[in-house]
């Protein structure tokens, strides 16, 4: 098992990246092969003063990194020597079995639909993100921008990737699965909202509770928050950065610490045929070993596998 | 100058709306009566305890209310004695000049669009909401829930309505009008935000800022915020949802407790030819008298007749 792994992606690469790493080695002893990509030399000397033991990592050299501002399908076609271009090019050709990066997100996105394939039955693959619920769990809300527009379809779809996601990641027992909307009762909503509830009720992979309003969001009421990637952007932003108004005016609270995105490590793409995770810009070390572990946990368990199987039968 | 105000609506009703029209009277000396519409026997009963001037009120008997979780349409049309129905038909014949009730949101929504009329040139009125920004000001959300679907003509109107609302009631000189999406970049966003862009962007009434995301709905890059009212509506109750969170673990900050929506008396319905003022179900006193202001400032600096003059001419 190879997880590839961009070293320059991220506002503290390579060292965070470096430091995460070895704590992941630190961590678990696992069969897992990490493949560092990046610039060697600098990969190299913080090795010096971060030692990682020699038989479980490798380094793949990238001459080119594809800086945050660029743009995502013009960097990725230009800069064919950057960490994320070979990134995918190595778990495209079967050299990795997942894929991370705390870089560009754009160019994620763009790579892991393109340079993958989605799994067969999936229209659109889906990004996910966690919601720092009151009661001090995580939920998970699917898609956060990468598809801006959705049909009905979509969105039941979004549903399964992300129960199975919540349940096979997050742990959750049969993960209840909330339309978000405008109002609570059945027929509520946008044109899309209306159209989708109906497809979720009758989709017998999930675990439907109906409608979710924005106060629910925060709550347990359910497990995985479906909606299509605009809203689903606005909301993720908007619950960001409540953490950046919270720290600079210096309340130091342990639910609202929980905002701290970072911490999470990162958000998967579900429905392509690998595992791929896209990490925040500003992580650090804890963040990297997470991302790690999160992509190791979803080969340990076949989570690609699952999700085939969930999509091979009629989803609806 | 008569304004109308449903005594039953709200959980506190009548006690705290007769309060409020009691503060109301102690602050301004101004030249308008209040109408009080509702249930005679019970709003007599408050006044003895909270005295009103006699000159400057008249009550309407209401025998009816419309309850909170009745449905908006079929309560309108069976309650013809309900102080929201009996408030929109002194409204609409013109006894009154403005309606405020703190009662069933739908059923204030449903009365505004089809027992007055739209301004001329105005596609679909609007609800905003409004949003506590960091450095202490509101900020203005439009739409919050009254059009889920909407076509970029109309993002376009709802950012006048808006920054009108803006500048005459909340004081900004020539509010910046931001547009909610996914991205800063123009070019970003579902198609409905993309085709709004460039109608945002030519409209010479408007202060257009260009494109703000989630982070930025609580910071001041903009002053007013335009969008569908799906999304709009997930914000204002995600947003609602974070003074319950921060009550609930005992935070008690400055900032946050301006989180606390009711202090804000209600949500202007725009671009109706009259002030409709939907209050929140939880309204006290200070609520009550907060919306009387803002329905008599309204009128006094005769924001109908501004909006009719926007519209007046074709807008792009």
């Amino acid at each position: 098992m190879k997880i590839g792994i961009d070293m320059m992606g991220g506002d503290f690469a390579p060292l965070e990246a470096v430091k995460g790493v070895a704590a992941f080695f630190a961590e678990l002893d696992a069969p897992v092969q990490l493949v560092l990509i990046g610039d060697e030399e600098q990969i190299k000397a913080h090795i010096l003063n971060h030692p990682l033991p020699a038989e479980r990592y490798s380094i793949v050299h990238a001459s080119q990194v594809i800086e945050m501002h660029e743009h995502p399908t013009k960097a990725l076609k230009e800069k064919k020597e950057s960490s994320i271009a070979i990134g995918f090019y190595l778990l495209a050709t079967g050299k990795t079995d997942a894929f991370i990066s705390a870089g560009n997100t754009g160019a994620m996105m763009v790579g892991s639909l393109f340079s993958i394939k989605p799994i067969e039955g999936v229209l659109r693959p889906t990004i996910g993100a966690y919601l720092p619920r009151e009661d001090g769990t995580l939920g998970l809300l699917v898609d956060v921008g990468l598809n801006a527009d959705c049909k009905p379809e979509n969105l039941n779809q979004f549903a399964i990737l992300g129960s199975l996601f919540a349940q096979h990641i997050l742990n959750f027992e049969n993960p209840k699965v909330g339309l978000v909307n405008l109002g609570e009762e059945e027929g509520k909503g946008n044109l899309l909202a209306q159209a989708a509830y109906p497809l979720l009720k009758q989709n017998a992979l999930i675990n439907f509770v109906g409608n979710v309003e924005g106060r629910d969001l925060l709550q347990n009421k359910a497990d995985v928050f479906v909606c299509e990637g605009f809203t689903g952007n606005v909301i993720l932003k908007l619950a960001e950065s409540i953490y950046d108004i919270v720290k600079r005016r210096n309340i130091d609270d342990e639910h609202f610490n929980r905002f701290n995105f970072e911490q999470y490590g990162g958000v998967p793409v579900l429905g392509v045929s690998k595992p791929v995770i896209i990490g925040h810009g500003i992580s650090h070390a804890i963040a990297f070993k997470n991302m790690i572990r999160i992509a190791y946990r979803m080969l340990e368990i076949d989570l690609m596998g699952k999700i085939k199987s969930s999509f091979v039968a009629p989803t609806t």
